[in-house]
């Protein structure tokens, strides 16, 4: 696996994610990007529980997007292989942004963005983002600055 | 609205509940199930937060589903007007089940069944269900003896 | 029902819509955007075989997505009611965009946004916006124009 | 990769799969067990174009689902690691089922069944299941028999 895998996962169209015109409905574009992020923060290392809230454990920040967007730019068919490469970056002590880029046989079908803001649980309150999430936010960064030439 | 409304019920299929064969996709029919019971405690009187928990308040007893079924007549197109009749039943003091019924212009077009279990909260051991789903459970069935013939 | 009811709706927030944060997640409020926009087209007097495909018919001209947005300001729970105004606008003539407001309690709690063009569903070349959609965004704009000083 | 891979798939519980009551809604199964089945018959050589329509294509033979059920044993939380058993098997010429057992760390936490039915695009009258689907169902059952002693 090589060494920045966290930021560049793969998945595949389903049937269930076409609609009636016969391609990706447009709205499961954004459920595969909150995917993606979860997928990549379970490769660098974070476990879910860390992050997400569980009958058992709450974390004491929560993380909920504030804004998202999307472009679609290909129609996309069940069975389209995809590439997604993620783009994170702090934008604030508490409040993050992840661009997302889809790719289908080397051609750009579509990017997404969400952004997501740093809250206490108790109380919704503004706060710091968690170590984790800076320590994910820092390896990406470091990571983009050596993406090879292309 | 006639007196047995909370056990009859409306939605049209949408778009993005179809999929690339042009007609809805399988799974929905469940979510519409939910929904429809979910409308029909509302209907019939019991606020959402008496039976489901929010950030602010967990009900002592939740209700998981532990088995669902459906069966699938005809294809259902975008733009369908379905109507949606309940038959919700006590199996045992601490499960309910609730049949459904879906026809599009008077034809049947599919059958849905959700059983649920009455399980305290802190635990997660079986218990007896909740006073309101108890109500619901005997207005639907004396509803159900007074239907007109048909 | 009031003269502009093709503008403005209703529904309730769905258990199977929340998250485990206890309230909705994110990626709904597209889903509700986009059914948003298929009852109004229908309340307007629309069929939606007019403007999308089923497996007997399938419109000349196909109205695909080709940017979403959306913000979210406050929390919702299971249970929440939700008024959702349209105001659709055209961008260009072959072009429109949908925005979406969304209220509970009189309290605004999200906005989305989706963009439509319009192309040729035999080939995908860009080409004019079908006559009832056309009507639709005329009369949606006159109707704005009329609303009442709240 | 072992040799049985197209019937033993992995994937993880997500945080959109989850509600308010902290674990995974029931109706996510479903859509799992639908994309377990399309990665089966993609791991096994089927290529999805030949089983599942796109706007430039359409297989001669469909396969909707009649039935589904799904039994519920364990909750699952975000983050969750399952691991997926296909057991496919022919019921006559034109129709065949699918079986999914759902392990997460060795315990089973449930099981989903969908019935599918052969007919023809046009017309919609039973027929014959495709090859493809005929030698899918063969080596899956061969597979099934040299399963080792556990």
């Amino acid at each position: 696996m090589n060494p920045n895998s966290w930021l560049l996962l793969c998945r595949t169209v389903r049937f269930g994610e076409t609609d009636a015109a016969g391609v990706m409905h447009f709205q499961q574009l954004l459920r595969w990007c909150h995917e993606a992020y979860e997928e990549s923060l379970e490769r660098f290392g974070l476990p879910a529980s860390e992050i997400f809230p569980t009958p058992d454990s709450t974390p004491e920040v929560a993380l909920p997007i504030v804004h998202c967007s999307a472009d679609f730019r290909r129609p996309l068919v069940c069975g389209a292989p995809l590439s997604i490469a993620l783009s994170p970056q702090r934008i604030d002590p508490s409040c993050f942004e992840v661009r997302y880029t889809f790719q289908s046989n080397e051609l750009e079908v579509a990017t997404g963005l969400t952004r997501h803001l740093a809250i206490r649980t108790d109380g919704r309150q503004r706060c710091e983002l968690p170590g984790g999430i800076n320590r994910w936010l820092e390896a990406s960064t470091l990571q983009a600055g050596i993406q090879p030439l292309s």
